[in-house]
């Protein structure tokens, strides 16, 4: 049998997210498990970091017991300042971000705070997982937060199963009852997309201010992609990276003759 | 001789920013040029975008004539409510983000919202680049300005150019004299990173707080990657796309037995 395996659990959603506490509860039952997440609410905040202002923490308390660290900052923050500071001398197995309340396929993982938090830890060299339930109605993570943690120890336990350096695994759950899940997908990003508008409404003065609005548009009809993978009932999970360079058109590109 | 290109410019330094005011003088020199960007400074927001709360923007005047609207949000929200919204009724060629005060190479580009408003751009179906000049230090981005445009414009008049669908330009510009740039590279991602850590300090009530500080590690000896390219006086030009998948590592993860 394996050691129990050390995980930091952060989220995008704040510490006190059901998805992340159901999440903490489940883990705790093979790993042991320390958390650092924000303080409050941190949605569609994509890869940022503090820098121009100085981060504050607390000790989150739950049941007269430290929780974990509550920190008012990005989910970036969060893992960084949980993985070099406050939990400095533990040595992590794995960065576990979620259980996110709304689905992170497709065009939506680039604006992620979830799959943020999972990116940093990656880049802080930890193997690194991002989850997220697929749906914004109201849910009580329990189904979601079982089957998660069924999948973390699997990739914890099996020796065949390695997340390269680098790499991330970015999960999707649907929001189905766990005998109706077909199984699990390894998938891409999909292309699927926003269309976008924005809505104007004006102040009680007057003055106009803008909501963003926009509907899907679906692009993706196999299930070799992430949102056609949990449209199907499937578990999706696509290994990402955050080296960006597009290596479909880089031999191309050289080719193009620019001066200086 | 190619029509006038129409070209929405922002950054993540804000409206007022001199890499962006610059750059505005020496692209008016061959294209329609519209202004949407963050009132105020934004960097390291990464690719945010403002879903919770409504959008605030003003009409920015420079020298009493309309210069742009300013917006108080991230970058992807200025490029975004710019091209759909204030300038809905021009068809865009090009969306330029920056002139970015430091550079945006290696690890840099995922915190990046100079990066991100070029990102949002190509999400919308606009060629797009990011332009950074890779100094901290005061400069006036004059010499800046006319490399980045001049480039730019080469873009524009070549035809055997494209910037293909889903495909952004990261440009990075050494801080040196014009005639001590050796000339233009394209290049990968660096690897190089941030070895972070945190400083507490006491406020005066004697609680901590929390500065994040790091040192670069640098990994990238070779001028095929961006931040070794402007460290030997290239002007770099790396090709980067949103689709997150590692494709490295796709197909050994294919073959991981997991169970629901």
């Amino acid at each position: 049998m394996k050691r129990k395996p050390n995980i930091l659990v952060s989220n995008d959603d704040g510490i006190e997210a059901p998805g992340l506490q159901r999440l903490v509860e489940e883990l705790n039952s093979f790993a042991n498990v320390y958390v650092s997440a924000p303080y409050r609410q941190q949605s569609a905040v994509g890869h940022s970091i503090t820098i121009f202002y100085p981060l504050r923490t607390y000790e989150h308390m739950k049941d007269g017991k430290f929780f974990g660290i509550a920190v008012e900052g990005t989910p970036a923050d969060a893992v960084k300042i949980g993985v070099l500071h406050f939990f400095k001398d533990v040595k992590f197995d794995l960065v576990v971000s979620g259980i996110n309340h709304g689905a992170n396929t497709a065009i939506n993982i680039i604006y992620s705070g979830t799959v943020s938090a999972a990116t940093e830890g990656t880049i802080l060299g930890i193997p690194s997982i991002a989850l997220s339930l697929t749906t914004f109605s109201k849910v009580d993570f329990i189904d979601a937060s079982k089957i998660a943690t069924k999948i973390v120890k699997q990739i914890w336990d099996d020796d065949d199963i390695k997340i390269h350096e680098g790499t991330l695994l970015n999960i999707n759950i649907p929001n189905v009852p766990a005998d109706e899940i077909k199984g699990v997908k390894i998938t891409k990003q999909g292309k699927s997309y926003w269309e976008d508008a924005f809505e104007v409404r004006a102040d009680p003065n007057g003055r106009d201010y803008y909501w963003l609005t926009g509907k899907m548009v679906y692009k993706d009809e196999s299930t070799e992609f992430d949102i056609a993978a949990v449209k199907e009932n499937y578990v999706s999970i696509t290994p990402l990276h955050y080296d960006l360079t597009d290596y479909s058109t880089y031999e191309e590109t050289k080719n193009w003759k620019l001066n200086k």
